[in-house]
């Protein structure tokens, strides 16, 4: 066997706690910010991943890119209002978007696992080059590897994208600011129910369908309108809490969310009691959050409801300076709890 | 079950001869080349794609941008000479290079297979970390999936790379002209071979290490000294063979070798002939060709020598119109063969 190459200095992580990779680490929670903050971080160290955004914004001649990537490894493939295919574009296109980018090229490699029907490529590569043209985007550079059957699971992808920044905003959880507001595009917890429904064979009136979706439309409307957008996020791995609690800590303030104010369907309700799961944990592919200053907010929510896939957006919540990092649900009696991010993910294997 | 998507027409590839991918489809034959020609590009359809490149040429503002992506899944994760970390790094920076671009920045993603160490990661992570200083890259924007244990193997890398066109060429297989001159920058067949003497447990006097290295420094030498490129390709999966007829197909065009002339080491000689392995096959992970107007041959073989990874260069042929597509071998003795592509690789997850 060949010697692995010497250590340089300890791992940093706690190895006596966890020793190995759990799923929890690809969750979105705690243990995935952990894997982030004291491995991957301190190794590449760089201003652009200091950002701690969805992509990086790189600077050329005066050009302002944004710069993303995501490996896709969900399961089933196949899934209602999507499958693999649709999730990797949208969710490439989508970081870039909420760094304020138009999205322009995107790469594609495919991981295939030795076995897969050739029909079930088909399909897929069918799927991405229709979310392709409906984001705008063009699939420009790919690689394919094949593994032995039985080390890899049908299919996984990842994209990469690359998006042109034509505005002089930065968007960012550093720009967030007290006495934000937070604005929601819909209704949360779709595309989470949508898998776990075909992985338990839950049977619905209606299936539940993934809000899976490009964000372009809506994030180029309101930077078309002028509007001083501070930061975006959409809410996937970890759900709208997840995303609340990295900008909460990234930004140093306080998020505070009103309980009843989050729309979540009432089959999508059904299903997370069912499952004993809670919606503001659970991924979505489609939704995004909104902070920009409360004078500003009631013009995002026209404009944001101008566009087909934010029709429900809401005001949801408002940032304070009351502390620095915490995320606070007001229920509808009035009690405050904070909400907390999860270890791990409720939904493994997700995205 | 979810239904997946309908059919909107026929998978274009002969479903009847495979109806499932195999390995050979991952293996940069035949069988991988008509996934290529027959599944990706005709639905992906773009001009960019349609270069035919190691990576795509993308142009914003008169800015000239390179792009390119590649997985990586080989096995065993250590090697001597490297490891997939230095292999995701550098296979990564030498396709930009490979379009004549200095390579600027690198996505990666991760997935893991649940229960792999985390030392592994970390060890990986310092790796990649080495030689992206190595190449004068940044690791700016990432992300981290996990897969149950079972449904990966350990570690699956991918890297996307972006870099700058700093230079008014075209260097790509359709400006190789008749006449050219062809180059190798040294010894073929070591990174094959050190990964299967891992894998075979074959003893050497001493091991063959890979000749993993970025190949950043000799195109910009060669760039700088204001030579006429018109093609660079490096000379991974497949190999020599594979590079050369890829080019000579899209090039329309023919390319004589001198058999006598490729260099290639009388230990990694010995080993392909144990294992049944022809050395032109084999793949490489720091080896380049040049194809350049005969007058400036020895200038650039000049400044190819003065660089660290390519003082093995030499000329190996030359390009004529006698055929559109071919790739002829002239022996010792002066026969002449037809050195044609395998239907796969040699050599499964080499990259």
């Amino acid at each position: 066997m060949a010697s692995p190459p010497e250590f340089t200095a300890n791992c940093p992580l706690p190895i006596a706690n966890y020793p190995n990779v759990l799923l929890a680490h690809g969750g979105g929670g705690r243990l995935m910010q952990q894997l982030l903050d004291k491995l991957f971080l301190p190794a590449f160290r760089n201003p652009a991943l200091e950002q701690a955004h969805d992509g990086a914004r790189l600077e050329i001649n005066g050009l302002r890119l944004a710069f993303t990537t995501d490996s896709y490894v969900v399961r089933p493939l196949f899934f209602p209002g999507g499958d693999i295919g649709t999730l990797a574009i949208n969710g490439t296109v989508n970081d870039l978007a909420m760094c304020g980018a138009r999205p322009r090229w995107l790469s594609t490699g495919f991981i295939l696992e030795e076995g897969l029907p050739m029909e079930t490529l088909w399909r897929v590569v069918q799927s991405m080059q229709r979310a392709a043209q409906a984001a705008g985007v063009e699939l420009v550079t790919g690689d394919t590897k094949v593994v032995d059957k039985g080390k890899g699971d049908g299919l996984f992808l990842n994209t990469a994208g690359l998006g042109v920044i034509g505005h002089p905003l930065t968007i960012a959880p550093r720009q967030v600011r007290a006495g934000d507001a937070v604005l929601l595009s819909g209704d949360v917890g779709r595309h989470g129910m949508a898998i776990m429904s075909v992985r338990e064979g839950l049977a619905f009136e209606s299936a539940i369908e993934s809000d899976c979706a490009p964000l372009v439309a809506p994030v180029m409307a309101l930077l078309d309108a002028g509007l001083e957008v501070h930061c975006l996020r959409d809410l996937t791995r970890g759900g709208l809490t997840s995303a609340l609690n990295e900008i909460a800590e990234t930004a140093r303030l306080q998020i505070n969310i009103e309980e009843t104010a989050v729309p979540v369907r009432e089959d999508v309700q059904g299903a997370c009691e069912i499952l004993g799961l809670d919606p503001f944990y659970v991924a979505n592919e489609g939704r995004f959050v909104v902070f920009i200053p409360e004078p500003e907010a009631d013009r995002a929510l026209e404009v944001l409801r101008g566009q087909a896939v934010c029709q429900g957006a809401c005001r949801i919540g408002r940032v304070t300076a009351e502390s620095a990092g915490l995320v606070i649900l007001e229920s509808r009696i009035g009690a405050r709890r904070i909400l907390d991010r999860l270890s791990g993910e409720q939904l493994p294997r997700i995205c």
